[in-house]
Parts: C-alpha cells; sequence; structure tokens
C-alpha cells in the first residue's frame, strides 16, 4: 500500500511540471499594446465566467455535500465522508478548469505574437499551453484519488470487508468530478455559442464586418467563450472522464477473486496505470518539437502515437507485476494476459472511432464532399445532407463498440470492459494537451485579426489549427469510446455495489426505464439547444443596440463598409480609428455569462435528480434500464451531433478556402457558401454545446447511481 | 370454434361495404375534361408505381417464402406452411394498398368536383374514400388472420400442445404484411419526396411558379407522390400494425393458464375485438356527416371519438363474455376485469399522445410560434429551433408510454400489454378513413390547382385539408403508441417462443446487441434521408433539362412571370395556353418511380437481414438485446423526426397564412418566410419517410425475430 506514494508522487510531478511550463509561457513576449489590451480584455472575461459560474457551482457542492452527509449519515460509521470526497472531487475539477484556463489566456497572445517569428514557434507556445491543461488535469485526479484512497484505506481498513465501504465513499470524488464537468460543459458550451452566433449573424450578415473585426462588440465575448468552452470545458469533461474510468476499474476489480480471495492488487492496478501514465505523457511532451520548416502534423502525431506505443509497454508490465495469473470474476477464470489484451482492444477500439470521426468530419473526405455538393442547391438540401452523415457515422463506431465490448469482456470480463476504457485515457496527460492545442490557436488567430496584424500571421495560426485537426479527431474519438466503456464499467459497478444481479428487459419496469432513460438525451439536447437560442438572441440584440446607439461606432462601420482602405479620406481614417475602441465588449461578455450560467443549471439538474428519482421511487433495477437506456442514446446522439456539426464545419471551411464542383470553383459570398453558413451555424451547438455534454451526462448519471447504490440496494 | 366464422364474417363484411363505398364513388361526377384528364393521368401514374413496385416485391416475396420453407422444412410436419401465410400476408397488405389507391386517386377529383358546390359534399365524397381505405384494411386483415387460423387449427389441432406451431406458423402472415409495408413506406415516401422537392425547388423557387401550376413537369408526379407515399404507404403501414397487434397478442394469449389450463379463448379473443372492431368502424363512418354550414371538424370527432366510446363498451362485453374471472401468466395471478383496464390504458396512452403530438405540431401552438419566430433570424435558427422542439416532444409520449407499459404490465401482465396495443388499433377501420381522407383533401386542391378552376375550389379543399389535422395528430398518436406496445408484445412473444426467460442488460453479448439495434434506426433514417436526396437530385435536373429545351414551356414560363394575367396582350395569351401541356409530366413520373423502386430495397434489406444474422451468429439472447435497442430508439427517432417535420410544415403554413410577430406581419416573400420554407423542406423526409418507416421498421424486425424464433432457440 505504501507504493501508492508514488502514485500521488507521480501527481505531484504533473503539477509541478504544469508549473514549470506556466511560468515558461510566462516568460514569453506578449506582443503589441494592442495585442496586451486584447489578451487581457479576454483573460479578464474569462475569469469573470469562471467566478460567476463557481459561485453558483459553490452553492450547488454544498447543498449536495449536505445532502449526501444526510443520507448517508444513518448508514454505517463515517461513510458520510463521502460528502468530503464529493468536495475534494468538486474543487479538483474546478481547479483543473482554472488553472488550464489561466495558462490558455495567457498562451493565447503569446502564440499569436510567437507566429509573427514562425510556425515552429508558435506551435511550441500553443501545445505548451495546452500541456499545461493536460499535465494539471491528470495531477490533479492522481492526487485526488490516490491521497482519498489512502487516507480511506488508514481509516476503514482495506481487506475484503471494509473495501467497498472505501470505494463507495471515494465515487463521492467522481461525483464531484461529474457534476462540475457536467455544468462546466453545459455552461461554457452555452457560453462559447451564444457569443459565436451573436457574432456572426448580427457582425458578419447584418453588418458586414470580418470574423474578429475590433468593431464588433461580440468579438471579445466570442474569444472569451473558446476559452470558456473549449479549454475550460474539455478540460473539466476529460478530468471526469479520467476520474470515472479508474473508480469503475477499481470497484469492479474489488469483486474479483483470486486464489479464492479478495485481492488489493486489482483495485490499485487502476491507479498504477494512471500514475504510469503521467510519467509517458510528460516523456510524451518532449517528442513533440518541431524544427523550422519541419512538418508540426508529424510532431504532434509522434507525440501522440509514440506516447501510446510506450503506455501500451508500461501497462503489459504493471499487468504483469500487479495481476497473478488467473483470477476468478463472477464465476468465470480469466488470466492476466486476457487483461492486457482487453486494455489494447479498447485503444484499438478508440483509434478506430478516431479513424472513422476523421472520415465523416475531415476536409476533403466524401462525406464532407457531398455535403459541400449539396450546399449548390441550398440550406435544406445542405441540412438534409449533413444530418444523414451524422446519422451514418454513428454505425461503425458501434459496430466497433458493440465488438470492443464483447471482445474486452471475453477476455477479462467485467474488468476487462473498464481496463478498455482506462486503456484509452492513460495517457490523457498528452492527448489533452493536443486538444486543448487546437484552441489555443485558434484564438491566437483571432487575435491577429483584432490586432490587425499582417495577413501572414493569421494565415500561420490557420495552418497550425488545421494541424491539430487529425489528431484531435482522434482524442474525440477516444473521448467517445472512453465515455461509452466507462458508463458500462460504472453500470457494472452500480450493480456490484446493489448486490443485483440481473437487469432483464423482459422486465415491464426495465424496460419503462430503459424508454425513459432513452429519451432523456433527447431532452437534454433540446434543452441545451434551446438554451443557446435564447443565449444568441440576447446576444443580437445587445450588438444590434450597440450599432444602432453608438454613434462613433455606427459612423466606423460605414466607413468600413465603403471597403477598399486605400481609398479612404483622412477624415474617414480618423472616424474609423475613433471608432475602434468604442464597442462595449464588456457588455457582450456579460450577457453571455448571464446567459449561461442562468441556462446551465436545469439540464444539469435533469441529469443529476432522474436517476435519483427513479433509484428512489422505483428501485435499482428500473433505474438500470434507465442506465442502459441514456447509455445508448447518449452515445449515439453524441456520435451524431458532434459529427453532423464537425461535417458541416469543414464543408464551410473548404468551401472559403475554395473547392472545385463540376468543375466549378464555389465562390465566398454565393449562394452557396451562403447554405454551408447555415450548416455550420446549425452544427456549432450540435458539436460544442449538446454533443459533447453527452458524454459527461452518461457516466454522470451512472455515478450517481453508483453512489446512492447503497442506499437503494 | 366455429364462432371464429362469424369473425371472418365480419371482414368479409367490411369488404362488402368496401364495395359498395367505392361503387358509390364511381358514380359521383368528375367535373371538367381538364379535371378528367388530369385525374387520369394521377390514377395512371400511381398505377404505374404500383405494378412496378409490386414486380420487385413479387420477387422479393417468392424468395423469401422459399427461404422460409427451406428454412423449416426439416422441423416439424408441415410447419413450412409459414411460407403460405407470409404469401398470403404479403399479397393482402399488397391488396389494401392497391384497393386503397385505386379508391384514392377516383375521388381526388371528384372530391374538387364536389368542392365546386360546397363544402358538405366534398367532406363526404372525400371521407367515403378514406372509409374504402379503412374498410379494406381491417377487413382484409381479419380474413387472412382469422381464415388461417381456422385452417391451420383444423391442420395441426388447437390444444395446448399444438397452439404454438399453429401461432408460429400463422407469424408467417405478420411477416408478409410487415415487409410489403416497409418497403411500400419506404418507397412511397421516397417517391413523394423527391417529386415534392423537386416541384418545389425548381418550380417555385427557381422558375417562381405557384405550387400545382401545370406548367410544372413535376406536379404530376407530386400529386402521384400523395397517392402513393401518403394513402397506399400509409394503408399497408396500418396493415401491418393492426395485424401484428392481433398476433402479438395472439401469441402472449396462448402461454396463459386458466384453471391450471390452456385456454384457448385468450387466443381468439383478440381476433373477436378485431371483428368487433370492423362493426364499430362501419357504425362510426354513419356517424361522420355533416349538413350545409355545420363543422366538418364536429363530423370527423363524432365519428373517431364516438366509435371509440362504443369500441370500449364492446371490449368490455367481450372480455366479459370470453376470459375467465382469473387466470395464471408468468406465475403471477390477474383477473379479467385487469386484461379491460389494460385495454382501457392503451386507449388513454394512445390519446395523451395524439394530444401531445398535436400540442408540439399543431397551428398556433406556442413550439410552432417559437419556430415561426425563430425564422425571423434566419434559416439557421428555424432549423435549430425545429429540431429542438421535435427533440423535446419525444419527453412527455415517451412518460406516457412507460407508465403505460407499467399500468398495462401491472394489471394483466404481458398480455395486457399486448392487448393494450389492440385496443388503441382495434377501430383503425375508421381511423384510417379518418387518416386516409386528408390526402384525398390535399390531392383534390391540387387539381383545383392545375385545372385552374376559381380560388375559392381551392379554399374549401383547403379548409378540409385543414380540418383533419388534429384528428390525424390522435391518429398518429395511436400509431406511436400501439407501433411501440405491439413491439413489446412482439418482442414477449418471441421470448415465449425462443424459451429464454431473461434477457440481462448485464451480459455485455446483450448490451452489445442493444447498442448495435439502438444504432440501426439511425442508420436507416440516414439511409432513407440519402435516398430522398439522390432522388430528389434526378428530379431536380429533369425539371431544370424540360424547362431549358422545350421552347413552348420556356415561352410560356416567361410570359407567366409577367405577373397580373390581365395585362397579358393576346399574344401572350397564346403563349401561354399553347405552353399548358407541354410539359412531359411522364418523365417525372418516371423517374420517381424509378428512384423510389431502386432506393428501397437497401433500407427494406437492412431491417429484414439484421436480426437473422445477430440471432443465427450471437444467439437468443443477444437478439433481444438488438430488439430492445432498435424498439427504444427507434420510437424516440420517429416521434422526433415526426414532430419536427409536421412542426416546421405548420409554422410555414401559419406564415403562408400570415401570421404577427412582435406586432409586424411576416409577409409571403421574405427572408423569413423563406427560412420557414426551408425548414420544411428538411422536415418533409423527417416526417413523410423515414419517421414513419421507423414505425414499421421497429415492429417488423421483432416480427422477423418471432418467426425465425423456433429455428434459434
Amino acid at each position: 500500500m505504501n507504493n501508492l506514494l508514488l502514485v500521488v508522487g507521480a501527481g505531484a510531478l504533473a503539477m509541478l511540471f504544469s508549473f514549470w511550463k506556466t511560468s515558461w509561457i510566462n516568460k514569453q513576449e506578449e506582443g503589441t499594446d494592442r495585442m496586451k489590451q486584447i489578451g487581457a480584455s479576454i483573460a479578464d472575461g474569462a475569469m469573470a465566467f469562471l467566478k460567476a459560474e463557481y459561485r453558483v457551482l459553490g452553492i450547488f457542492v454544498i447543498a449536495v455535500a449536505v445532502l449526501l452527509g444526510f443520507a448517508n449519515a444513518g448508514r454505517q460509521d463515517s461513510s458520510s465522508l463521502i460528502s468530503l470526497s464529493f468536495i475534494v472531487g468538486a474543487v479538483a475539477s474546478g481547479l483543473a478548469g482554472f488553472l488550464g484556463m489561466k495558462v490558455a489566456t495567457k498562451a493565447n497572445n503569446r502564440t499569436t505574437h510567437a507566429a509573427r517569428t514562425s510556425l515552429a514557434e508558435a506551435l511550441n507556445v500553443a501545445f505548451t499551453g495546452g500541456s499545461v491543461m493536460g499535465l494539471s488535469v491528470v495531477g490533479l485526479g492522481v492526487i485526488g484519488l490516490g491521497g482519498l484512497f489512502i487516507y480511506y484505506s488508514n481509516l476503514f481498513g482495506s481487506d475484503a470487508d471494509n473495501i467497498n465501504t472505501v470505494l463507495n465513499v471515494i465515487s463521492g470524488f467522481s461525483l464531484g468530478a461529474s457534476s462540475i464537468a457536467l455544468f462546466a460543459r453545459v455552461g461554457g458550451g452555452i457560453y462559447t455559442k451564444a457569443a459565436d452566433v451573436g457574432a456572426d449573424l448580427v457582425g458578419k450578415v447584418e453588418a458586414g464586418i470580418p470574423e474578429d473585426h475590433p468593431l464588433n462588440p461580440a468579438t471579445i465575448a466570442d474569444n472569451v467563450g473558446d476559452n470558456v468552452g473549449d479549454v475550460a470545458g474539455m478540460g473539466a469533461d476529460l478530468f471526469e472522464s479520467y476520474v470515472g474510468s479508474i473508480v469503475g476499474s477499481m470497484v469492479l476489480g474489488a469483486s474479483i477473486l483470486a486464489a479464492n480471495a479478495f485481492d488489493i492488487n486489482f483495485v490499485i492496478l487502476p491507479l498504477f496505470i494512471a500514475g504510469s501514465g503521467i510519467l509517458v505523457s510528460i516523456v510524451g511532451t518532449f517528442m513533440v518539437s518541431v524544427k523550422e520548416g519541419g512538418d508540426p502534423q508529424k510532431a504532434l502525431n509522434i507525440g501522440e502515437f509514440g506516447s501510446s506505443a510506450i503506455m501500451i509497454g508500461a501497462i503489459y508490465f504493471l499487468i504483469q507485476s500487479f495481476l497473478p495469473e488467473t483470477f476468478i470474476q463472477g464465476g468465470v477464470s480469466f488470466t492476466s494476459m486476457g487483461v492486457f489484451y482487453a486494455t489494447v482492444i479498447g485503444l484499438v477500439a478508440g483509434l478506430g472511432i478516431g479513424m472513422i470521426t476523421e472520415h465523416y468530419t475531415g476536409t476533403g473526405t466524401p462525406p464532407v464532399m457531398s455535403i459541400v455538393k449539396q450546399s449548390l442547391t441550398g440550406p435544406a438540401t445542405t441540412i438534409i445532407a449533413g444530418l444523414g452523415v451524422g446519422m451514418q457515422s454513428t454505425a461503425i463506431p458501434i459496430l466497433i463498440l458493440a465488438t470492443g465490448i464483447m471482445g474486452a469482456h471475453h477476455f477479462a470480463g467485467l474488468y476487462g470492459i473498464a481496463m478498455a476504457a482506462l486503456g484509452m485515457l492513460a495517457n490523457t496527460g498528452i492527448q489533452l494537451a493536443v486538444d486543448a492545442y487546437g484552441p489555443i490557436s485558434d484564438n491566437a488567430g483571432g487575435i491577429a485579426e483584432m490586432a490587425e496584424l499582417p495577413a501572414e500571421v493569421r494565415e500561420r495560426t490557420d495552418k497550425l489549427d488545421a494541424v491539430g485537426n487529425t489528431t484531435a479527431a482522434i482524442g474525440k474519438g477516444f473521448a467517445i469510446g472512453s465515455a461509452a466503456l466507462t458508463a458500462l464499467a460504472l453500470f457494472s459497478a452500480f450493480m456490484v455495489q446493489t448486490g443485483i444481479d440481473s437487469i432483464d428487459i423482459s422486465n415491464p419496469m426495465v424496460m419503462a426505464g430503459l424508454f425513459v432513460g432513452g429519451m432523456l438525451p433527447f431532452l437534454f439536447s433540446s434543452m441545451a439547444m434551446g438554451a443557446v437560442g435564447r443565449a444568441a438572441m440576447a446576444m443580437i440584440e445587445e450588438v444590434r443596440r450597440q450599432f444602432r446607439e453608438i454613434p462613433e461606432l455606427k459612423a466606423a462601420l460605414a466607413v468600413l463598409n465603403k471597403g477598399d482602405e486605400s481609398t479612404w479620406s483622412d477624415e474617414e481614417k480618423a472616424t474609423y480609428e475613433a471608432g475602434l475602441d468604442k464597442a462595449e465588449h464588456g457588455k457582450c461578455v456579460e450577457i453571455s455569462t448571464q446567459s449561461a450560467i442562468k441556462e446551465m443549471v436545469l439540464p444539469g439538474l435533469l441529469a443529476i435528480t432522474s436517476p435519483v428519482i427513479i433509484g428512489f421511487v422505483f428501485g435499482a433495477e428500473t433505474l438500470g434500464g434507465l442506465l442502459a437506456g441514456v447509455t445508448v442514446t447518449g452515445v449515439l446522439m453524441a456520435i451524431f451531433q458532434s459529427n453532423a456539426g464537425g461535417a458541416w464545419d469543414n464543408a464551410k471551411k473548404m468551401i472559403e478556402e475554395g473547392v472545385v464542383v463540376n468543375g466549378e470553383e464555389i465562390k465566398k459570398g454565393s449562394e452557396a457558401h451562403k447554405a454551408a453558413v447555415v450548416g455550420d451555424t446549425v452544427g456549432d451547438p450540435f458539436k460544442d454545446t449538446s454533443g459533447p455534454s453527452l458524454n459527461i451526462l452518461i457516466k454522470l448519471m451512472s455515478v450517481v447511481s453508483l453512489v446512492i447504490a447503497p442506499l437503494i440496494a
């Protein structure tokens, strides 16, 4: 057990690495005064949102902690410590989001500045920013889980009799992480899309000014949104997956018999795999480096795939040293090699789903080209094509998932399914670094535009952004695959904790649960989309108001819309300059913040209260049906929405970069382009709000069930 | 048993009634020569499609019949008779579609002619046309099922030992009905939407000519499509539901013990309920009559709700006379009153779902108004709002369904669930009459337009069409609710026939099946939408070609686009007249026909082969998981797609009829109107192709499983 200090040590190492990289980022140049000013506005806006969000979440955390303590008080000595775990999990999740966003907002304009010199340097800054995010997430996860496990083991004991108490209390950590993650994802998703739609529809379409232009009052909010949604939201999301997969495999590990006895090694193996993943991720970050003129895509691939290969070796070594050669689970005998195979199946499945994701959403692929072609006949056919692509894109990932489930279970039972999920997430550190690098580059481009830097800077950041796409698609595959497997692992853990040994679909109570569970992702998505719609509407009205009521802004806009800058008179130039800092960005930031905070509450509560109500009113079996239903349609809707959104997005980008269909180039500003913009706008809440939130939803509901399992058993 | 001849007699009565009403329709006036000509073109086109479709389906039916015979040959004496049932079911389904369409194409222009005189007479013709459809469907269903049951009972015996053989062989009838229904729905749906989109996008939007104008080459195809998709497709659909619910309850009835012994009455009760439903439906048709100046909506409501009330009484009487006071199912004791309560629960649930459907899709309801409002900010927000409305609209129907399942099961076990479905469908005769009345009125309007009749005729038919909407929404609720319950009944019947007594979700094989099953409705929908897209594209190209290559058509179009007819010179008038019959309608009819036939094959085969492959490769439990998955997401996707499509449709209609938002009227031809048209076009394949097909898909897959159950047991 003392070895577990090694795990916590690995977590501490990750945090040290993060601090070191943060201080490196701090030392980089920030660029011109205008860039500094923009950077500061974005950073302030982002922090203002986090503060407002955390204030609401603080109340939520305290309320749930009290409820948890109260509900568990009578059950067993100290089992109300689950409240402590919950608070630690929530705080750790919040802290991961905070640290990631803090460094991301710093890395944004430093990446812009670096892009003034070279692509390689810009990559370096952006990726370093991402790696801080990645390693904070895994570091906090491992320290929190490892620390609590050591503490509770000492308190309760970690033998066969007490391990379930320890694990139940620890599941509170996962609950804290998941609930904060859901709110962060939903809130961040609403924020970013409201700002985005507001900036686009009024600024670009109505007022005819370019994206990210300083005259557009919503641009700062738009850029804050990218940090809030894509960075902080994603960080909380992966923190939650990571923690969930570890907890799920620990609980299932506790139900294993080796040599007819409980074996603690099955429980702590997941922690060690996570700890080793940190070391591998740190090694991986050093693999990502590109010389001037080198290929940045290759650099990222080497980092991600290289570290995956090392990870497989590490997992093999750990399994061989921790697990006995054979063991019994659910009456069936398995081998330690089987556990290894299950893990590899998980990795391969994640990779496969990622490649399919890339196929359905990547630039120039046949599905995306089909949307481009349909844009020629207008927005209706563009939408139909995109919906079709999204729905079709569920098929192969689900077949991969189904095969993976059967394979992992064949080799190592339920423990195998949990380990397959953990295998995908073991090197989350570097995966998240690559994921977070994308939005940082994207924002760097926005700042270049707002600071009116030369076009080549924006071109470099755009290239940087595009480069990460394939790697990010693979990451998305891992996120979806691991979410499904983690939900199943937590679901199985729930069954272990309640002691029910079958959930029979032919029981109408279970079937009813299945239907209601299946419906929840639809309801949840509609709530998320409705929220984005309302928030965007408020933003649209505010931007319109500013254009109407601020005379300097109106005058500057009129000059801008005259076109070619070289024809402006000196007076016109002066009018334009005078308008540049008149847009009231702060008001837009505030509107997005208020809307997001207000609108995240209802979908969040739906997710948390449904399992509680169903569980207490209808019992564990119906709740099991509910979880199965929510998992199946949640995964399907997540894939459908994310991929439809991704495909529309890239179809639009292809047209904007110039694409030839039937021998004719589709021009920017043409009807086909407008149709593609409609597709992209519809896809925005799909891929950035409801789609990714569903990944969290399915795990959160499983975790809630796992936490209340002893109470409804 | 001889009483069963009464049931067959009721079926024969329905057919006599249909023939009587058909001859009445035949005797009605057809109107002007132009109307006759248009009517003939539509009738010819519709028959050409049916012929082409039935030729392909004929091959399919023979192939499946041979396979079924082959697969069952070794199993038991004469059990290859299942092939016979299959053929009878397929032929009966085809015949129902044929008879319904034949009379509908006749009723179309006779309704138009009647509308030249009065609303009441037009209602009478249209409703009579619908009632022929309704009573042919139930008549053929009852004759087929009743006849086969009598025949097989005499052949095998109908005691406890042989009843399962009888029922298994009879399930082939349901398979025949379901597979033809799926092809008819998918093929008809593709046909009608390809023609519709082609006519709208090129004719209305590009060429700027009004809907249903004779210069548009796709109008005849469009009107054929309404008959093919909305009438024949719907007829086959309800035939399938009707038969499925009867077969499902018969199989479950066979597993019941009364006084510790098998009781045939549980098996034949569903047939008697269906037979009595025919009498009730005939009575109901006489309740629908409206005096000049009376309210047609009230007339339809009296017919539908009045007959429902009588039906409840009939069911009560039948249950009391057929069933013993108490009985045992699955080890639990139930009462005959419980069976009655379960039936009533089904009726109430169907009514509830129908009311929710009306709430989400009806003209002027808050959800539809929300789409109207979002149309002010363009097509993107219109689409997002509609998708949101569709997703949200799944919530309450699913809760109703879940409650209904639990309630029906509480009162009468699995038999109760089947009887709840049967309760909804017992008076299909009159429900279908009301449903089919809608498209007949709609087509009558199209003919009025094409024949250039005075505007008041079109106004009357439009009013007629609108009147049936609420009643049709209730009918849709019954269709969805009964589809879910019938699928569950068939699913339970499948379990009875395979002899497995639990389908445990915690078994990863079942979970894998659940995932794959859940995915199929997404894949199926994407196929259907892709097919509509391709077929519409072919139609668009053909219409464009005609406008380009036929000089008279081009010239007439130019005149039409000049606007106000009173300003035309005599020469222009002559040019216009000369163009009127130059559009090559036949080519468009052919393109729709060919596309529909070609494109219906793949989705149809997906539905039929998936359960066979999963069943034989992975066994009965995994197949059970597959069925549960397909049922849950199938119902959800069906509600989502149908309601989103319906809401967009009515949002567009509201704008076209003039609606005031924020104190301003949205004008026809405005940007908001265009956005609403985009919504409607996206909704078309949703609500008329993939949505309703999913209702059949879930039952078809259950029936396929039921048929192969003895082979994989």
